[in-house]
């Protein structure tokens, strides 16, 4: 694995996850800019890489993100008033995050959030695009944007997808705070538990990807993002294609087989129970 | 009423409702081929039949479905060895499976699923089509795909559209399995109750379709699957005319007048209380 | 202010908040085309009106809205007994309704509802078009229309926007009646209360909306709105040019220079802790 070198993350590939953390803890891992393109080049540098079937997203020392940083606005606003009426440092800083989170939703690795402490912002946005969010209960969520006067503006179409319009509106709308008790009622992650209990609860999921086959999920995954982006039909006529191809590639050939034989198949050999 | 004959499925018309039983209990009611379309051929028979107003779908011996059928996949192979380029059997096997339940999620009765024992893959899809759905506690939901090497293909697209996208991106990357209180929590059921308490649930929910106006009732659920699919103004606009020929017609006369009279409408003179 | 004159509203602002009250006691604030015509003229009043932040929503005598006015039925019955071809009276009824809440679902304040009694039909569907909507523990929520041979046509598309396909078919089929506390399990409201906790909970929604910025709430609430209408990257790509707008403007500034300087920003001054 050919993987980039990032100073504000920590990199590490162990069995078929690699856990990625963000690592800027004198901010509370606030998003830099730096941060935002170090994530998608770790991202695009694993996309064709079959022995990474799922990433861990998580934050040092406690914290998962504070949301964006200040020190970026004000190189931005510095920036701005030298800027040329074709270059708007706000407008790129703010979209280059739109467009990270929206490759990051988009991985074809199962991308599993473990989120503590601060969630706030760009953080709860980047919390929002993970298939398996897993929540302390003491977190701390929310989305501070309007308080200070700008909009959620990246983060705000994911929160929609996440949770629907009624729940969203209303915490867009009261910049609300809340911990992983309601995180978990609202939907923006699925799982809530003590501190104590994350690690395992991480081990669980991590062994439950193993048990799935990694061109089946890729290909499921790809399926479930693009309901609603097209007719029904199509949708339907473009997964009887994946079912057939997948059924009679290697994957469904050895799932069914070891299925009959009652054994694990080849993705899951060195699962227990 | 004509219905078709039918040997995967017992049919049973009690009062305003059919009964359809799915019926391989030996193989957990698993959905074959000839039961996909036996399935599609009694919602065609019923269509226009307005003694029909509710459908109730169950199975045999204390299993929903548990998903797709294994000797269907095995003739499928047979068949693709010899098949030729236009043909190809586990494209069709799948996608008819989805035209079924295209058909069934549309149909214009009120469709009641009560699901007991396994309800996996293809039993899990058929589930998620139903507009009141109601589950035992000990129920096993899941979907077992991609441990198998196969993408749910005709069910992600309803599981999306039934719980959302969050949920469905985790419950079929994990391939994960749970029980009916959880299948209510995720909002793939509507209640949940011990088995001793199903049928009297069932008989509650076929009071309450008795009580609605069964042409009024058609042009609800055509109208509340039409959202998205059209402009909002333009579902409003057609929403107001079958307002108005439903008021001036005989249903909407009759419900006026018997609110007035407080007396039961016509379509609800035996109901109880 | 230039507040139009209502004969089925009370009117009273306070602060930064418009108190809209329902008030039609005798029919428990049955929605009349009148009264669906004075909303529309205090949501027209007020929309380039800076200094109403928030309108609140609310019934007079303990009734939040009872639906439809029967009288108004009756005055459409009897003018499309006379009515030429082009013009249809109960037509015109119902699509004004719609017109109404697509305007209250997009109005730039953030919109409170509080529901109490009865929240039935049409008070049904203008409670699903609120940004924050607080319901008594004893409010009475349904939608009776199927069961008077009728369609709740323009409420329909609402509440599926609401709380989903999965639960909307299910009210709708059923002509179901329910509690705050499961309206609140649905989705339709987000915090349920004692009658006696209500006020107290609207001042802390009130409270919370001082706290976020006049302007970046109206570009927040219409780029949430907007989610799914556009392809996500065009909305991502407003969101971006709305954020650097907000980030150089009046409000922007304030709120980061507020936030350094730890202090409450101009528009949240007399909020207390």
């Amino acid at each position: 694995m050919n993987l980039p070198t990032t100073e504000t993350l920590l990199l590490e590939q162990k069995d078929h996850a690699l856990h990625i953390t963000l690592n800027r803890p004198s901010v509370r891992n606030a998003m830099s800019l730096q941060m935002v393109h170090e994530l998608m080049a770790v991202f695009e540098s694993i996309k064709d890489d079959r022995s990474v079937r799922a990433v861990v997203l998580r934050g040092a020392d406690g914290h998962f993100c504070a949301g964006g940083d200040i020190k970026d606005m004000a190189g931005a606003r510095a920036a701005a008033s030298k800027a040329d009426e074709n270059s708007d440092p706000f407008y790129t800083l703010n979209r280059e995050f739109g467009r990270m989170i929206t490759q990051v939703n988009a991985a074809p690795q199962v991308v599993v959030a473990v989120v503590e402490g601060a969630v706030l912002g760009g953080g709860f946005g980047l919390a929002c695009v993970s298939d398996v969010a897993i929540a302390a209960e003491s977190a701390k969520f929310g989305l501070p944007e309007t308080g200070l006067g700008i909009p959620p503006a990246q983060i705000a179409p994911f929160v929609v997808n996440r949770i629907g319009l009624t729940q969203a509106r209303r915490l867009a709308l009261l910049g609300a705070r809340f911990n992983g008790s309601e995180a978990a009622r609202l939907g923006i992650v699925h799982t809530v538990c003590d501190e104590a209990n994350i690690d395992q609860e991480l081990q669980d999921v991590l062994a439950q990807v193993k048990r799935c086959a990694p061109e089946a999920n890729i290909i499921t995954k790809a399926l479930i993002l693009s309901v609603g982006n097209h007719e029904l039909d199509t949708v339907l006529d473009n997964a009887a294609q994946s079912f057939s191809d997948c059924v009679q590639g290697q994957e469904g050939q050895e799932g069914t087989m070891a299925f009959i034989q009652k054994r694990r198949p080849s993705w899951a050999e060195d699962c227990k129970e």
